[in-house]
This record gives structure tokens, C-alpha cells and sequence, in this order.
């Protein structure tokens, strides 16, 4: 079904119930242009600056990371409960060493404004330009979170477009 | 008209759509309790270790940054567009100067579960308690966004409660 623009939080509460029980896709591509897709819960959105903002936290480790600090751009993909088995493999493979498409149902497809890839079986996407950085730290959380872990960066990625399939809010439900 | 709990995000569309347009209430109180509030603009929303999360942008040499330092909490309040006079006195008058609550229409009650202030004339309330903060680092923002400013706290607060008028989302459209 062909998706339209919408308002970078029109879909928000949908998009938080997901990423409640399975989680977004958030995508990257490195240097040569090779997709890469990971399983990401932690995020917020809202304005900062005056424009539209995701934040992310995205560990250090990670081979999305490495693809972030090269290219400053990541998707977030919104997919509905019936990629639940896609979204927990990619929770835990590594795209540094497999192509973790090649054995989805996940098909990468261009994004309108960003060279990051969209994921064509979401339902709603986020195309994001990285605009500021930070990171976590360890001794400013508070003991009962800090077991998370404190390797993170926090990337602040200026939503540059958002779009939708007409049936988004009903799939998400 | 009374005021029922929500799911954190339930109204986050109508949020935003009002924060773009007038900002919200930051309310705080000091260490002897004195209530005081802000105009914020600078604000995202979603989930963080597995908790709902509000990040809030603070310039550090505002009375609100000194009470939140010290009691770690704060409110979200969201008005209706009658109340714009107040949200532009609020967002340009100091705390530490004088009462800001004496010469508006708005009243501070008490709240839930924290013990910063609601603005009983707000249609929806975040409490939030502190979990974490760091800083907006000045070589890590792009160019156009530099000159916003770069003396800020991005402060994570977890959402303990969340309210709303049931009309609400009729009274910010």
C-alpha cells in the first residue's frame, strides 16, 4: 500500500506501544553503502531546537554504531506484530558479520531523504540526520537503572521526514 | 472537570502539537517547597530503560536548573491556548525574582507522586523524577543548531504519573 507524508508525531503513540513489546528497526548503512538494521527500544521524540528530534541510545560496541559516527544518518521502521521473529534476530546478530537481510523477510529500500536505508515492510518510518551527541553517564543514573548498562551514546537525529501506510495506526493496534 | 490517569504517551501528538505552538509548563518546587514554572520548548518523549521517559533541555543559569538539581523532579503541564499570556510571561519572568504564580490565572496544587507542583488549569500532567542527566556539548552540534545556545542540561525524566481532562484532546486541537 503506498505511504504518505504524515506529522513527525502523529503516529507516536502507536509507534511507543511497539516499541514497548518488540521494539523498532532502526537502520544504517556504512561507508559503501552496505544496510544494516538492529532492534532498538531505547528512543524518545519530541522538538528541540525547534525542530523535530529522535533520540536514540545506541552502544558503543555496536556495529550501528560505527555506521552512525561515519555517516550521521539512521531510519527508524515501525513493524507490526507479524515480524516479531525478524525483529528478536536482530536484536542479537551482529551486521558486521552476516548480512542480516539475507534471512529475513526484511526487504531494504531507498529513503526519501536520507542514504540510510528504509525498510519497506514497516508501516510507519522515521528518516533522521544526526544534529548532536552525548553520552550516558554512569554516575548520573540512578542506582536502580544503572545494571542497564553505561556504555551508551545518546544520538539526537532531526526527523528530515515521516511517512506512513494509510492503515498504520490500525496494523500497530 | 476531574482529571483521570493515562498512558504516558496517549496524548503525546496533542503535546507536541501545543508545545510547537506555545510550549509547556516545567513546574518545580525549591527545597522549602516554593513553587515555580517555566516555558519549555526543548523536550522529547519515549521509553528508556524499559521506563517512560521525558528529556527536558535546561539552561543552566535558570532558577528552574537550581531547583531541579536539587530535588531532582519535575512537572510537565500542558494548557489550553487561552492560557497563552501566561505561557509567554512564564517563559521570559524569573523565579528567583518574584511570584510568578501571584499575578496569573494559574494555580499550583499538588501532584501524584512527586512533590513539584501541577498547574491545575493544564489539561494533561507528566511527573517526572530525575534518572539521569549530562550536558549539550558545543562541538558536537551542527552548525545551524549552534547558535541556539550550548549552556544546557538535558535532564531524563522517568514519567511516574500522567493525567489528563477527559476532554483533552479536544481542548488542545
Amino acid at each position: 500500500m503506498k505511504k504518505h507524508d504524515i506529522k513527525p508525531f502523529d503516529l507516536w503513540k502507536e509507534t511507543m506501544h511497539v516499541m514497548g513489546r518488540l521494539g523498532l528497526l532502526l537502520c544504517t548503512s556504512d561507508k559503501d553503502g552496505k544496510p544494516n538494521a538492529m532492534n532498538v527500544a531505547w528512543l524518545t521524540g519530541g522538538l528541540i531546537w525547534g525542530r523535530p528530534i529522535i533520540t536514540v541510545l545506541i552502544q558503543t560496541d555496536r556495529h550501528t554504531f560505527n555506521n552512525i559516527e561515519k555517516t550521521h544518518q539512521f531510519t527508524i521502521n515501525v513493524l507490526p506484530m507479524e515480524f516479531t521473529d525478524e525483529l528478536l534476530h536482530l536484536g542479537t546478530a551482529s551486521g558486521a558479520n552476516e548480512d542480516k537481510f539475507a534471512k529475513s523477510r526484511l526487504t531494504p529500500v531507498p529513503a526519501q531523504s536520507v542514504t540510510a536505508p528504509l525498510i519497506a515492510e514497516a508501516v510507519v518510518h522515521y528518516e533522521c540526520r544526526v544534529v548532536h551527541k552525548n553520552d550516558v553517564i554512569a554516575e548520573n543514573l540512578t542506582p536502580d537503572i544503572r545494571l542497564f548498562g553505561t556504555n551508551h551514546r545518546v544520538y539526537f537525529g532531526e526527523i528530515v521526514a515521516a511517512s506512513a501506510s494509510p492503515n498504520a495506526a490500525k496494523r500497530l493496534a
